[in-house]
């Protein structure tokens, strides 16, 4: 067992080179006429600049946050030793995947621009190469990550009993996962601001007021706007990712060693089992990134082919491949945890084809949007609410029936308490599945705003027409095959922030060890909390829905969710409106400007966005810290996990519905671009505009941010799981 | 015990006899004007043609449903025999309050006009006394209801014993709820789409292309506009409130049975305790409506104060009351019963202000909104999502925080599962407290649509301008002072939904009973269902946060809510569109309707909004009824109680965003109509009539529909509790 454990810092050191590889590779090409290459630079000072302030930020958070820890650890006894360090280094890695990703794309976007003016396939493989750069970066440190954690953990702790001991590693484990969370929120959060802000700012007043076409030299937030992309798009969207991979390799880890507490070899296997899967996925990812070739002079139909095949090729691979790796583990039940995997699979992939189809122009709910836009910004905006809202009916019963199958196929279809862990785990481990090949996913995700990026280099470059037609090709390319991988992501949340559900009993039980108190089991014999079983513990703190104060938990969560997504909200309005009186004040201060004779002050406009990021992301995001905080110190266990499944509830159908609404307003303006209704600059392309604008913090602020909040919320818990013990 | 009961058809009857008493008195005044009398016969005639043609459709659900539950009940004896019966009164008397509420509104209209010419003051009296008139047939018919099916059920119903046979009692009742919730449903949902149709297309094509004002009689939709007023604001509201009223009441009857199941006399106490507070608060409701005077020539603050004195005096009447009421039924911790309902009065009031801090231009959120209406309809829009999401906040806190004092003061503070039936008896009875001063607090809500067609009436009459504004007054008076009542509303509605989840356990261990299945207690023994507490039935059914059926449950439940807003938002979207279509072709095909020389085709209008509410009705509604009885086939008790808890906590929410969302937005508008930002006419109004317009199906059609989709799910699965049990 111990010699394949060496697979796993094997596939992330592989990960690694190829992420290496690629960036030299995409290095190696021209960046183009100088004035790309100045505006480049221009953009990618910009973000650097802004990262970095935000990382400064984030370091205060992070280091007050491991100051606690320690005093909670060392102080009270109330947590592990290891958590201080584990958490601070989840948060760090995090981060690191978002700067390199994002350093990658700044450098990438002349270079595709610059490229795509020869072929689209050159611009495609330049693009997509340097987004796999992010993608095998994320995957690449989060395994080095987990490997590293696995084997400091494994030398030092020391418990009772081999069983206990991992239980101890594998829940310790998991606070770098809310390391990795917290710095994924401020990211996405930070980074959504600043690019919406932007976003929204150029697009009132350049769009809808003066009528200059998107990312133009004489708007001076352009630079801004590109900038945004690249710290909300890029940066934002990479620690999110390495949240979420570590996060359903971890909370399987865990659940895989309370589900077979008591039976050390079956607990390795548990353990082993997400870590192979994830490790296979990134050869399996490389594969498939290698696939992603055409010949030059492919039609467009190639190169989507070309994408689609890439992915899928990787997909159906691990499906196939878990078979075999719960088979080698020696799993009794191998071919019916496959199932579960492929439950999770098949969930992800129908949850992407649903988004495509309420969120692309070539299906009937976007066109009936844009055909809305005959009467005005309002019905634009009152249609796309509730296609948004109508949108999430599929993907919540989709994603539930493959919560049923895969805890079926895990349990035998037996749904009693008694087989409660092994079905939890059967969900984690299809989580793992359809994130296994982040590798190339992410890919495909991460390609489209740095073909978005290209595409405005081109127009601040003020290259040929076609180029700019041609990015946008690759963009809108993008948008189809990373529905797949958004679908994955998507699914994978809730199926983890279940998983953590069952994460958080544990630590109450490691908890109530810790402090010598014992529970009353189902059967009312009194044990030691590491004997008792998930359902004792529901039924000592009484976790059932007709308890009020988990009925009360419900309520705050479903709260937290919007309480959030307003507050995300008002920061983009706010800061929207500030760039929006900047933008108006230079159009009218600066002679000239318009006409493209006198160059408007791209700094102001950033300062702006920097600021209002800056400002706004710190509130909502230590809400999501406090709450669950004090909810845990005043409602308990109980309250604790139904705050934790209101927030799952509500946060996961909110998150679709903001995220297809965002789509569907944003496609059904390009589609109106497209000569439809009237085209560019028609009464319903401004009303499309307006809803574009309104959409703009819907899919790429609020909603991400989201799934995000859910899990960090399920892992401040856990590790605070000790206090509410306390406490209680 | 038995002389006690005869208060409650009594004072069905004194607000019966007052109701009829006003509208007598309301009827004598003078209509006005020929063309007032006119213009008020052809908006009263079209909202009873549309209401005619809305019972005829529900009538048709309601007889297949009849037919259904007989079925059960006497195919297949999976329900009480008098199921159906009780499920016809509700829907009728329900019916019966929306229209005579409507019918008074619709006569009241053009005398309040007519009177406001006169003096504030006595327009004021007209309005608010035909306020009344809805306030207490609801609450007279409601009381009716009850008085009736427990006398006919008292009589007729046998059971093994006396305890038993109250249980049975006061399940069957809320059979009638579900009748009431359905009607209800029907009515806002159909009445919401039609009212904002009409809105919508009258304000997009009206305000905002062809600059006319509100209620311009050149405005083909004019008519249709202050026809849904009436059948959705007015007839609407009323359903709604009878099913509340009802609903509270019946479920703390049932809860009252349960909880002190065994002892006859105490259960008696418990389910006499309601029916009292109820009729005293009927009693409390005439002297405040009879408070509400003010000498000839009083101030604009003086009626106001005159309104809250009505209101504010009922209120704490009845607080006081209920100590009298607990001690004179002999409970012995009567007045720790009593401190559960002001807890409950308390949090009304709270989220009452609230709600009204974050929706009046008094206060800063709306005006900050008002202000974002400078950088475009876009960040009006954003702003205004963003407050009405931030706006959950402090009334989800505030409804929890009343939840577990309501809870803790019934049962000493004590929150295990010992006391469960106890503490959710006082949750219950705090929503009835909330409730029983209807009778004044519908009427100060009432009231606004009333003065608002009064104001219609006056614009279209061509009255002197100075009348309109007067109504004006008279309908942001009753802005403000309908906050408690909705605040009462909105809290008593969580808190009923809370109450119900505990009578579907009862209804189960019924269902149970009659197929004569036992039940594993907590200690481990077969025992017969209706020995079973609700934690003996919680634990047979796993009825607990880890299990994925109940966490599935969830995830559906809060799927529905935005669901059921999503058909309702895009049904108001896509025949809001038509109506804009139609009046922009007869603003161009009628020669001379824009300078008023020739009459627009108001019919079209009308038909257009009738036909777009009958057939948009159907499906948001029927979901609501069809769902729950999937869930419960397929996933069972543990699953529907997961759908229930949360479709009440997401639903919940949601509902108070988009209300309050949709308030802001109203009120942002008003502000700059007030002649700030530029005032009527300019940019900054335009934008925040887009606000306005989208707000419209947000807190009229798909906001207020939801407390009523809520509470109508757990209807259903109380009386479809049967059928679960025999499938699992």
């Amino acid at each position: 067992m111990n010699t394949l454990f060496y697979m796993v810092p094997l596939a992330s050191l592989i990960a690694l080179f190829f992420a290496w590889l690629f960036y030299a590779q995409m290095k190696k090409t021209d960046e183009g006429t100088p004035t790309m290459k100045e505006i480049a630079k221009y953009v990618r000072d910009g973000a650097m600049a802004y990262l970095k302030q935000q990382y400064k930020v984030v370091t205060i958070v992070f280091i007050i946050l491991a100051v606690i820890f320690a005093i909670m650890a060392y102080g009270f006894n109330l947590q592990n030793s290891w958590v201080p360090f584990a958490f601070l280094t989840g948060g760090l890695f995090s981060g690191l995947a978002g700067f390199i990703g994002m350093r990658t794309a700044t450098y990438a976007s002349a270079r595709t621009a610059n490229a795509v003016g020869k072929s689209l396939n050159s611009g495609l493989k330049i693009a997509f190469r340097s987004g796999a750069v992010m993608g095998l970066t994320v995957v690449g440190l989060g395994l080095l990550d987990i490997s590293i954690w696995w084997l400091i953990l494994n030398g030092f702790v020391h418990e009772a009993s081999e069983s206990q001991k991992l239980i101890v590693i594998t829940t310790t484990m998991l606070t770098f996962g809310m390391g990795a969370s917290t710095q994924a929120l401020f990211a996405r959060v930070g980074g959504g601001i600043y690019t919406k802000c932007a976003d929204v700012g150029a697009d009132i007043v350049g769009k809808v007021e003066a009528d200059i076409p998107e990312d133009d030299p004489r708007n001076p937030a352009t630079i801004a706007d590109n900038v945004g992309d690249n710290v909300g798009d890029v940066a934002g969207m990479g620690a999110d990712l390495y949240e979420s991979y570590c996060g359903s390799i971890l909370a399987t880890m865990a659940l895989g060693a309370s589900a077979w507490f008591g039976d050390v070899e079956m607990q390795t296997k548990a353990i082993m089992a997400p870590m192979m899967i994830a490790s296979l996925g990134v050869v399996l990812s490389i594969l498939g990134i290698y696939c992603v070739r055409t010949k030059d002079g492919a039609s467009l139909g190639d190169l989507l082919k070309s994408l689609s095949r890439g992915t899928n090729l990787s997909a159906v691979l691990i499906a196939v491949a878990t078979f075999g790796i719960f088979r080698l583990l020696g799993f009794s039940n191998w071919w019916q945890l496959s199932l579960s995997v492929l439950s999770g699979l098949v969930a992800g992939v129908i949850i992407g084809k649903i988004t495509e189809y309420y969120t692309s122009h070539s299906f009937k709910p976007t066109r009936k949007l844009a055909e809305s836009s005959q009467t005005g910004s309002a019905t634009v905006i009152i249609s796309g609410i509730g296609l948004g809202m109508i949108s999430t009916a599929i993907p919540v019963v989709t994603i539930c029936i493959a919560i049923l199958l895969s805890f079926g196929f895990a349990t035998g279809f037996d749904f009693s308490q008694a087989t409660l862990s092994q079905g939890l785990y059967g969900i984690s481990i299809a989580a793992v599945g359809m994130l296994s090949t982040l590798g190339i996913t992410l890919a495909t995700d991460a390609y489209g705003p740095i073909a978005d990026n290209a595409g405005g280099n081109a127009q601040m470059s003020e290259l040929d027409p076609e180029v700019r037609e041609r990015t946008d090709i690759l963009d809108s390319l993008g948008n189809t095959t990373a529905a797949t991988g958004k679908g994955f992501a998507i699914g994978s949340a809730a199926l983890t922030a279940l998983a953590l559900l069952a994460s958080y009993i544990e630590e109450i039980k490691i908890g109530l060890h810790r402090i010598g108190e014992q529970v009353t089991s189902v059967g009312g014999q009194m044990i030691d909390a590491t004997n008792a079983s998930i359902p004792d513990i529901v039924s000592f703190y009484e976790i059932n829905l007709m308890n009020p104060i988990v009925l009360t938990g419900i309520f705050v969560g479903a709260m937290m969710a919007f309480l959030f997504c307003g507050m995300t909200m008002n920061a983009v309005g706010r800061a929207a409106e500030k760039m929006v009186v900047e933008v108006r004040r230079q159009f009218k201060a600066i002679a000239g400007i318009l006409e493209g004779k006198a160059r408007p002050d791209y700094k102001n406009c950033v300062m702006i966005s920097t600021r209002a990021a800056q400002q706004e992301m710190i509130l909502p995001s230590m809400l999501a810290i406090i709450v669950p905080i004090i909810v845990g110190v005043i409602l308990g266990p109980a309250g604790v996990i139904g705050l934790l499944a209101g927030a799952l509830g509500a946060g996961f159908v909110l998150a679709i519905f903001l995220a297809n609404s965002g789509g569907a307003w944003d496609n059904a303006k390009k589609y109106v671009e497209e000569g439809n209704y009237g085209g560019k600059g028609s009464e319903c392309h401004k009303a499309t505009v307006v809803g574009d604008t309104v959409g703009d913090p819907f899919k790429d602020t609020s909603g991400p941010s989201l799934n995000i909040l859910i899990k960090l919320m399920s892992m401040v818990s856990i590790v605070m799981a000790g206090l509410t013990v306390v406490m209680h």
